[in-house]
């Protein structure tokens, strides 16, 4: 049985909280947060970062901007202090003995249950024996766990931004040119889940089609000339330009 | 019973061919093409373009430049004629009787099985018959079923560049971002299905997360350090300005 400690209270604390909750190998001995509305989602909570209870393991899952500062409060404990943050290296949890890092690689957001099985956890740690006993941890709810550095956690981190977050501003963009023009957004959804499920199995340059891609350079002039937007039309011409690029190259 | 001749032998074909095939309600009763190989793959099959059999429709499944091409082998013929493409004008089908659009908006390649029955169609007639009989069909493959005309058609092709072209682009150069520094891409597949899920049910707006989201100026300028290569510095600065604004206006 490992004994957890989270602190924060939210996205992050409600996805670990619920997958730690559905095993037994696992027991969240409290939950510290400084917001007591969010505390009441949780049990054995508390507001008071001061009298934090004995466990094997601390997660904090706070701001990355705020770490820190959390982290001050817990100076004089032993057990292994970990953050979830792809972004902050292992170094910023200094001085304290025992410290790593807890990395679900996935989008969490409350409204949406995520299976956490299918999560990859990137962990690290400043010791072997820690290292062993976040990858004990980690099997209890992911059966994909990776032993990743602070400089590869770097790099995966600006991966997922264009993976993810960009991603979805394009998604965004195909929103406010339906929505323009009168046409359901509902109408491209099984596109987007289809284009995401391609590159599950294949490499994605295999996958990449359209205008660019052939270089039809009719339809691009078409499309630019369809699009109101300023900042959409250089969105579309230097996406356009990167796709040529890569396909020139790769003939 | 419905009675189809299809024009083309690509990925297209192949899908719709498959599709009709599962239905009693319609019989493939000519497959045409010029690709004598990949011919093979069908049925009742000709390479001879002036032969054509007698059918209720014909659907052309050619590269969107050869459709013109194709049509002109069909200027004897009185049955339905459509073409499959997201951005050519019906008008293009001129000046047969009876011409219409059957676009089936979802990315197609022979690698991968497609459920029909969650393909939107798209359909678009010169008359009110023809558009019933379309319908009819599409109604046979799949459960959702557009009418929309060329105009809106436009539209829908260009929000697919960016929710589908763009997109996989985006996954190619998170690819490009692993491979620089020999970290698993695999790791970042759950996320870009997870993004693609997220939207299916909640606006895209309402999910935009990330460094320029919450304006987050150090990581920012930390990622634009990380990433080697000029063109995805670019696309990095554009698409981060782009969410920057969005999220201005909608605060
Ligand atoms: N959400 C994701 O998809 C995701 C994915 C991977 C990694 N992460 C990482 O997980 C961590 C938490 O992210 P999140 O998404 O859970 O953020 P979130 O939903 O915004 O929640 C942040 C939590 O931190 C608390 N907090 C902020 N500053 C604090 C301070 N100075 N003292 C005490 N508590 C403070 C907040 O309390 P208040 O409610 O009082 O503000 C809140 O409970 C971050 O390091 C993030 O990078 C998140
Ligand atoms: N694939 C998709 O995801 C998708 C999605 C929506 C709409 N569409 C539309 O569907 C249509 C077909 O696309 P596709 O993906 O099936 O293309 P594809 O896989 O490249 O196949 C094109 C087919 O057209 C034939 N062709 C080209 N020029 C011809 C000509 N002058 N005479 C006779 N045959 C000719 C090709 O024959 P050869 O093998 O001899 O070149 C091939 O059989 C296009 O209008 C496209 O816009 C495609």
């Amino acid at each position: 049985m490992i004994r957890v400690v989270l602190l924060g209270t939210g996205n992050m604390a409600h996805h670990l909280y619920d997958a730690f909750s559905s095993t037994e190998r696992v027991q969240v001995v409290q939950v510290v947060g400084r917001n007591k509305e969010a505390l009441k989602h949780f049990e054995n909570t508390s507001s008071d970062f001061g009298s934090i209870a004995q466990a094997d393991i601390y997660i904090i899952a706070v701001n990355d901007l705020s770490i820190s500062t959390v982290k001050q409060e817990l100076t004089e404990i032993n057990g292994l202090i970990v953050h979830t943050s792809g972004s902050v290296p292992i170094d910023d949890l200094k001085p304290n003995k025992n410290i790593g890092i807890f990395y679900p690689l996935q989008t969490f957001s409350k409204a949406r249950k995520v299976d956490f099985w299918t999560v990859p956890i990137c962990i690290e740690a400043n010791s072997q024996e820690n290292l062993n006993l976040l990858a004990t941890l980690a099997k209890t709810i992911s059966h994909r766990l990776y032993e990743i550095n602070s400089e590869q956690r770097k790099t995966i981190h600006l991966a997922a931004v264009f993976a993810n977050n960009f991603t979805n501003h394009l998604y965004d963009i195909a929103h406010e040119i339906c929505v323009a023009h009168q046409v359901p957004f509902e109408i491209l959804k099984p596109l987007i889940l289809e284009t995401a499920q391609k590159v599950q199995s294949h490499p994605p340059s295999s996958m990449q089609t359209g205008p660019a891609r052939r270089n039809d350079t009719e339809t691009i002039a078409k499309h630019l000339e369809q699009l109101g937007n300023q900042k959409q039309k250089e969105i579309y011409t230097l996406l356009s330009e990167s796709i040529k690029e890569n396909y020139g190259e790769k003939l």
